[in-house]
């Protein structure tokens, strides 16, 4: 067996000590910010909080795996929102995301937060959903914070 | 192949149209509340958001599978707290709770409000932490918030 | 952050450098043994193969969580067999078991082998499904297993 | 609460009831062939048997969630084999891939047969690594798999 290694430990973080930073302009628009609370590398599970000024959005994405989010905050229309057979949910808020959901436009008509925990990367994709644009795994989202706590 | 069926769909609930039910005093003392946002049988996965008076505390237990909490009001002792070797967490705070971890007693000085996802069930044991008194899989969260419905 | 650790590594083993050793009395009857090939403690996830002779069985369990078996050689009968509401599967046989599955007794009528990954622990139970005899985590199964290669 | 459905069922296949079908050109040379014997969709999972006849390989891809096979026949090169800072194994063989693996190219030297179950999608790129050529899910599997079948 070449296999053991310690199980990992559990980990705790106030959310006042870590400071905002912005969400990559490649994957978003409008100034969404965020914080990375943990990646979970052997799960490839991730969870952050996102900062969502009204007017702002994520671009077109899959969820490659489940995710489940709390809307402490604001208005959220997910899928395209009740108008375009998606969900619009006020806050606060829960929903679950199921493996290969599309999300052609996450928006924000109001000052937003949420929270959210994925199980598994976002394929961020051109608007008819076929070409990948970047597959966010774990590991991209550890470079994409380290990178903005260097900056 | 006999396994063909539907991928499930996303679902979302705002948390004003649910309301809080006693979790059940055989797991807890001083009347903590609660609201079950979600089951994910395949998964064996559930969400749910706790309401916890002053003083109120759940019962020592393992988590069986990962479990990541947003704690959104007041103060949660986990793993007996700073003072015991664990972690003491004022809100707003975040939490990765390893697989096997072992929590003797969770414990709530102020009133505290907290959301949680669990990746497998919860293992209520003895002071111990030897002996099973309730196995707290999606099935039987899912019964039990049935029957608090009923009721 | 204090959440920074490496992401494992792949691994492999060849199974004839691993010794059969017996697969415990309390959990099984017939002479069943196994060699543990790996344990994912983030996950809770373990991979196992089992040699089982003719009249061998494991007794009454829940799977919580999915499990994925290969039978490699023989004939096992699932949740009673296909005379009592199961399966029964000749080799080459395919088998997924879902969260929370009952297999009240699992039989292997000739000289059997299957190989399997579990994504969570086995409840042993008595026969009524209801009292909990052993909790299989990872870590139970990382143990039993190092007992083995002490002794 | 929207959210109630059943659990999925326990499944089982004899694989001689299910013919092998060729794996997709675009990502395999050498005449590769395999089975399609479950898609899990809420986690997001799959499992598959293949047939690799010597000289076959697969085309450079990441795993995107942990993997696992049971080699039954022949011998693989993963991650570039032993000689290049890989693994070589020989049947019968077990192997844990971690999330994000990056497999350069899967080799065959001689005929093998490999079982695997795969939590969450491949990610086929080019050579380098960093361009997306297919995103293999549990859907675009299942997709493949039922134009097999009616081909």
């Amino acid at each position: 067996m070449k296999n053991r290694y310690s199980p990992i430990e559990g980990r705790a973080v106030e959310l006042d000590d870590v400071d905002w930073v912005p969400f990559p302009d490649a994957l978003s628009a409008g100034g969404i910010r965020w914080k990375l609370l943990n990646v979970a590398p052997e799960l490839g599970s991730w969870a952050a909080i996102f900062d969502c000024p009204a007017g702002s959005s994520f671009n077109s994405h899959h969820h490659i795996g489940p995710g489940e989010y709390l809307l402490t905050k604001g208005r959220m229309e997910v899928r395209g929102g009740k108008d375009d057979g998606g969900e619009t949910v006020n806050a606060p808020a829960y929903g679950y995301e199921a493996t290969s959901a599309f999300h052609g436009k996450t928006y924000f008509p109001v000052d937003s937060e949420f929270y959210m925990t994925f199980l598994g990367p976002l394929q961020f994709v051109d608007e008819s959903g076929g070409k990948t644009h970047a597959l966010v795994t774990w590991d991209v989202v550890q470079h994409a914070w380290d990178g903005a706590q260097a900056a």
